[in-house]
């Protein structure tokens, strides 16, 4: 007996049954194959694209509450004017409905896992978990911020296994212009000895190499960075813009994973991950909303074709990037980067969280290969349903508590905007 | 007596009522005033957000049954063997059901014109002519393609007035590298004695300023299409990625549009348009999807988006583009571009083209510029109605022949995929 089976869904190009149990795939088998399987929930997936869903590497998910303030400002006049006397204002309650309202568009867009690096993270968690998306948390350091109380209760948590396996938590140094190098060797001695992997900012500017040569007399971030030893199996590095040859190949050797952020380091020009360079190098590499101040979408579509289209501009060549190695890098190796690493595939045994897009959206209408069509031409409008471990999140495009997360952010926002 | 009044819809951040007669704005108060007057029709537009439509300034609508062949190959590789070939086989039939499938993605986005440059265009025109939209069509030159007796029966169409003032023609020669200097001059008479603007692809990559070198030992794509009358108030100049400062000078001098495609100038590694630099120089600046085997998608919000964001990155600088500029290029800006100087903005004695945006889309939750955040942030599934000059055209995000327009496009594609 299946939990559900899904009939004669389009998976890549075939027609597919696709049997779900215990929140994993238990089945995926040609179309008519479970037609007399017993099932608690059938669905006919006639008309519906089954694909992975989208993993997010790396955002701010609560800055949903600062989106479009003081767009089209320089970037440090931006930061201390209008964004960080706003976040001063942040509560708990706050962070949650902002969480929720990014949660929500992600969900919309694909998307069932976020990597966050922002304040009040047990709000953050407690958004994710109620629901239902996977995500891992960071807890942050920096200089100028302590969110250290919360943090040992969060420690505490984690240490007793308090956390469902679809939440993780990060150690998340901001960055290297943030932090000191004793920072940076406490987060990794933390991470060491309580098994967490890191998250950080990374390369993401020019004044970054500058200060990483005039502050700490280092070749470039990356090198800083790896010399305190951040560069290690798992480590997710946001941006890397700024990035040498060299450095390609250190974040390579170091198992470390890049969360690409093209629409952010567009609108702050802060430059362009050399997508083609980096796997030429070896370099798992993944994409990112980055927080709502910053892009101002949080469709991991939208995300996605910026990344694709970056890359060909950046590489010079229409063919710099197939589109079988930007669909891995943000389902699968995406999914590996936050944990999951038995998430992200449609395949037997693998844990059961997928989407179904309609065909009906005009993107498919004229034939080719439909998910290059979805993630090239679609829109939110064709995500029809989106699962998590066998659980529905959305369906009919549409999230069961959609309103009162609306009027919530609406509230929050009031509060700090 | 009104034929439509519109309460309580967002303006620009303002609550009004709108009230159109003939196909114009006839008046634009403050919410209330108009609640006694007479209309056919009232609609309550609480929750809406009322702006201008996109105008698409460059296109080739039916290369959606094109939509995703062979991507992520070289440029010459991708049109001689994947592209080229399947035009060949292209009927009539299948431009007019190309257009259709092009115009309803439109639509949907926001989007009531487009500037076609492509075959069978009386097709166009019919599909233009029948879904309610402005289009400009171009009747094309080309050293390869001829289709002289279509464009003498459409120039008498054009001579006996005998198109509706939403559609007009153009003329377009194709490039300079697909045209001779002589082709280039008769063009240039053709438009003198037929008052046609012209419209033609221009200093779109590298390879075109080495033959507008090479070829015809001019210093510049732009400068050879000058020296040869193509620069002429009006003309449109689609893409631009390779223009120095000179060229810059002479398109703004000359009283041309640019029509940049970032999308499609990134998929094809173009290059990019300087938006700033232009902007300095004074050039009228619009956005085009360009087609959609070149993009993929047809949504002039993301196009829009890609814009402003390839904006700042190309200059380095987050407020090198302000949103309202932005905003201008693709509505009034490129209105007049595409002949419509009357439309493209909302108020008295304008025609009445505009959209509604369901303010429920959770890109607006938590507040921030609404134009900016429906841009930046929201997409097609937040566009509920769109009207050209009064008459509406999508309502409720969906178009009264969807199905046969999804239906025809297939049935087009199969023929020639």
């Amino acid at each position: 007996m299946y939990d559900l089976i899904l009939s004669n869904a389009l998976l890549r190009g075939r027609r597919v049954d696709v049997a779900v149990a215990a929140g994993r795939f238990a089945a995926v088998e040609p179309a008519g194959t479970l037609a007399r399987a017993e099932a608690l929930e059938r669905l006919d997936a006639t008309g519906f694209l089954l694909r992975p869903p989208f993993y997010n590497t790396h955002t701010h998910q609560a800055m949903t509450l600062l989106r479009g303030i003081d767009d089209d400002c320089p970037l440090m006049d931006w930061l201390t004017r209008c964004i960080w006397p706003r976040e001063a204002r942040l509560t708990p309650e706050a962070v949650y409905a902002g969480t929720r309202l990014a949660i929500l568009e992600g969900l919309r867009s694909g998307c069932v896992a976020f990597n966050d690096m922002y304040f009040h993270q047990p709000a953050i968690l407690r958004a994710a978990d109620e629901m239902g998306v996977r995500a891992r948390v960071a807890l942050m350091y920096m200089d100028q911020v302590s969110d250290h109380i919360e943090n040992d209760a969060l420690l505490a948590l984690c240490r007793e296994g308090g956390l469902p396996p679809r939440l993780g938590l990060a150690l998340a140094p901001h960055a290297l212009y943030t932090t000191t190098p004793e920072i940076l060797r406490r987060v990794v001695g933390l991470a060491d000895r309580l098994g967490l992997p890191i998250h950080i900012h990374a390369a993401e500017t020019r004044d970054e190499v500058r200060i990483a040569r005039e502050r700490f007399g280092a070749e470039s971030p990356i090198a800083y960075l790896d010399a305190c030893g951040i560069l290690r199996p798992g480590t997710v590095l946001a941006h890397c813009c700024q990035v040498s040859e060299d450095d390609l190949g250190r974040i390579a050797a170091q198992g470390c994973y890049v969360a690409h952020c093209p629409q952010s380091n567009q609108k702050l020009a802060s430059g362009v991950f050399p997508w083609a360079l980096a796997a030429k190098h070896g370099v798992a590499i993944t994409v990112g909303t980055d927080g709502a101040a910053s892009n101002n979408g949080l469709s991991m579509i939208a995300e996605a074709k910026a990344a694709a289209l970056s890359a060909k501009l950046n590489a010079g060549a229409p063919d710099a990037l197939a589109f079988a190695d930007l669909d891995r890098a943000v389902t699968e190796t995406a999914a590996a980067a936050l944990g999951f690493p038995n998430a992200g595939r449609i395949a037997p045994s693998a844990d059961a969280d997928f989407i179904l897009v309609s065909l009906g959206h005009p993107a498919f209408a004229a034939g080719g290969d439909p998910d290059a069509n979805f993630v090239y031409a679609a829109d939110p409008s064709a995500v029809h349903s989106v699962y998590c471990l066998g659980r529905p999140l959305l369906r009919a495009g549409h999230h069961p508590d959609e309103a009162a997360i609306l009027a919530d952010a609406a509230r929050a926002a009031r509060t700090i905007r």
